[in-house]
């Protein structure tokens, strides 16, 4: 007889199988629950977080060498963000239900009752993350949106901090069944092989990923080639440029490459939106700014041994391109458990180098790495981005304090190739509210989906219609009664024939 | 020196290369033009097709063999689309405008000013289809949603109506013109070869397509294929049961199985929501009555031999599967021009041969062919649904006069498996308004998505977010002024302290 590893009342991790059957038996009940039923389950979760934050940070810590201070902010935010989606729920708009009534006089002969509320899209697949243990794992953003849409989620656990997911599934079972959602409705599954079968399980009818390109896309093609496909949120990596207009640089062009430094260091720059590369004009003169911001940022554990391998790669490729200057050196180095100990590299090029060399120093490198890039007077940063940044999270700008009107079509610009345009700020913070886009175009995401604030509800939804259904036989937010409360969008009636 | 095949103002077909780059141009500047200057354009389309509507019917009828009657109710329908879309983008809502102001007492520390909207995603391909030569072909329901959305389109024509696409092409691109919008703001191309290029084009953000399971899944995989995927919104197949309630049966079951053959025959079967299967209760006794009604058809002239030989095929196996047997045999006769005319063919099969023979019989026959499945005493409805349609554009039950409150469960059931729910109604209408939703779980579709209604808007947008970016620099809908004059949702400041 076997025992769980870590503690009697662990029931993490389940088998794939049990897991996806379990899901499929829970979806239809889960989404007839009321609003305020999945609202309350959502807050039991993150009240359970808090009453064990100090257990979760520290198992967090131990797994991820990531700061005290940085996880309980993590864990705060992700709290909130639980408790904001009980109250997108609770409002029922995200359902976006229309309500056309019978019209006799329609402009092109009697129309019947149509009745449209978007619907949960059944049990949805997450693979969880390693940089944020909790924002974007286990009890993460995909795991509360796709539980707030009314989907049981399965969530491939990350290798990286393998009790701290245990711990945390054992909490949100419990949770959620306390608040009486059905079994299924959660379950916590580990290791690539586990992963795999279930994006390929028929019951699984979309899954969500935040993690590299490569594994991105090897799992994106897994879900387009199903004999059904399914939908597949990938959140893969991100250059993030920011660009200085000359008047910025001129007027605080010192003050911006040092917080540029402190951006790229925070977290051991393990963040998507790290600004990987900084846009300024040619003799700019930063590099002892540079240098000096570095060296007073202390060495930093990366998460993992795979992360650390990944690193020391990708750092030694772009520190032997041709072009590429070091501005500050850094360390990288590898400890007997493998595990990467950094300080900040940052280095200098030029947009020649850049088009030479996209296949290399245009890759995320994911750490305390960065580039300034140097630009010609005259420039088109508008086309250069739209050249050698065509898919982002993020782009920024930072402008002169004359500059307002005349960067319209810049900002434009970036709009069309990231899913955030910043001016004069930073992109590593992402506010978890209605207003946020996570995404941008591929390779940023896989979809034009975003993955953070309360719009990420809307990738386990789909429209589903019902025609002149009896009032009594109809789901809850598309009767006349309004059971749920939720805003019911009414089309006028008769007035078609005077379009 | 060459001359344009059928008249001196002809400018379609396009090159695709050429067609590409200039959608690329024109997507920056469509996107940008106020919400008054597109809808005026989409008027501009319906007016012109309304000019033109006795040579483009008389164009289509020659090249489709579809009636007089249905074409004129089709191009009125496609009309009053455009003019709907007209509405949509006035009323601005479609761009689900969020506002968060900036917030010192943010929950999580100060928050920036955010503002999101959903914004174009530039080019889009079109793969019009061969049953509705207006709806769903060259000025058609993906076209007039992609033109709303303010994305410039290329259309791909279907071989079926060559005349009528290239004389719709030149209309368009001439009210277009004429309404303001940039040149490259539409163009149609020819070939297969064409569609190719075009769906691995990089200046295509976006395809739609309305046809058949094999070829929409062919496209599917070559746009998931691109070295940078993009959506794809294919309209497959579907077989749209329709479930006879034995009370429904007990009441009206003749009436029912007339009306069924009514259905079925419309625009020769050519529907892809055409209710192909009819599930009714052993014993029934209908086959006089079906055997009558589908005697009383006229012959009726396939859309074209492509659609003639698939017809042929198909009808042939389920004919030739054990189990299914004849309840009238109608007609399929190859003419000398390859076209075939048909009169209604209805079998009749029970579920142990669905089971058994899902592979042919399962499939659908594009054309006046439909099949009469009887189900035993006790029969759970929705499980047959779940098992033998799980993905359907439509789903349909005729209840009997008692039955309300307890359908409630097999609804549900139906919504999981059907885009569309109806209750006593046949499901060949598909009304253009914003609670349509004409899409469904694969292989119904290939994604969540409606094309028909207003809601289809919402393929060709993403969603894209500014943060703390002056008023004068921002896109219209997201300044405080609100030039466009969009609704715009405002998140509270402050109160997010008190959650």
């Amino acid at each position: 007889m076997t025992t769980p590893t870590d503690s009697p009342t662990t029931t993490a991790p389940a088998q794939p199988e049990d897991a996806a059957r379990a899901a499929a038996a829970a979806a239809p009940v889960l989404a007839d629950l009321s609003p305020s039923t999945r609202a309350d389950a959502l807050r039991a979760v993150a009240d359970s977080l808090g009453a064990h934050d100090d257990e979760l940070v520290g198992l967090a810590a131990g797994e991820t060498r990531l700061a005290e201070a940085r996880l309980r902010g993590e864990l705060k935010r992700t709290r909130v963000q639980l408790r904001l989606f009980a109250r997108v729920v609770e409002s029922g708009a995200y359902l976006d239900v229309r309500l056309d009534a019978a019209d006799p006089d329609f402009v092109l002969g009697p129309r019947p009752d149509l009745r449209r509320t978007l619907w949960p899209v059944g049990p949805v697949l997450v693979f969880a993350a390693s940089n944020f243990p909790f924002a974007f794992s286990v009890p993460g953003g995909d795991t509360a949106a796709a539980l707030a849409a009314g989907c049981p989620v399965i969530v491939k656990a990350h290798p990286g901090h393998p009790a701290l997911s245990r711990r945390v599934a054992d909490l949100m079972v419990e949770a959620l069944a306390g608040a009486g959602l059905p079994a299924g409705t959660f379950a916590l599954v580990e290791g690539d092989d586990a992963g795999r079968a279930l994006l390929a399980h028929p019951a699984v009818r979309a899954a969500a990923f935040t993690g590299s390109t490569r594994v991105g896309r090897l799992l994106a093609d897994a879900a387009a080639a199903r004999p059904d496909p399914i939908p597949f949120f990938g959140e893969l990596g991100s250059l993030n440029p920011v660009l200085v207009t000359p008047d910025a640089f001129a007027e605080r062009g010192a003050e911006i490459a040092r917080a540029w430094v402190g951006s790229v260091s925070g977290s051991a720059g393990q963040l998507c939106t790290k600004p990987g590369f900084l846009l300024v004009p040619e003799g700019h003169g930063l590099g002892p700014v540079v240098a000096d911001a570095a060296a007073a940022v202390p060495e930093h554990a990366l998460l993992n041994a795979r992360v650390g391998v990944g690193y020391v790669a990708g750092r030694s490729v772009v520190l032997g391109t041709p072009g590429v200057a070091v501005l500050a050196a850094g360390s990288a180095e590898t400890e007997d458990d493998g595990v990467v100990h950094a300080t900040p590299t940052l280095v200098e090029t030029d947009l020649a180098t850049l088009r030479a060399h996209r296949d290399t120093v245009l890759e995320e490198v994911f750490g305390p790495f960065a580039v300034l890039v140097t630009y010609p007077e005259d420039t088109d940063l508008g086309a250069v981005v739209a050249e050698l940044f065509p898919g982002e999270l993020t782009a920024t700008v930072h402008r002169g304090a004359g500059e307002g009107a005349q960067l319209a079509g810049l900002l434009a610009t970036l709009g069309r190739h990231a899913g955030r345009v910043l001016v004069d700020g930073w992109p590593t913070g992402v506010a978890v509210t209605p207003a946020m886009q996570h995404g941008g175009p591929w390779p940023a995401t896989t979809s034009d989906a975003t993955s953070v604030g309360t719009a990420a509800i809307g990738r386990f939804l789909r429209g589903t219609t019902y025609q002149d259904a009896p009032q009594d036989a109809l789901p809850a937010p598309l009767q006349d009664g309004n059971p749920w409360g939720v805003p019911q969008a009414r089309s006028g009636v008769g007035e078609s024939a005077h379009w």
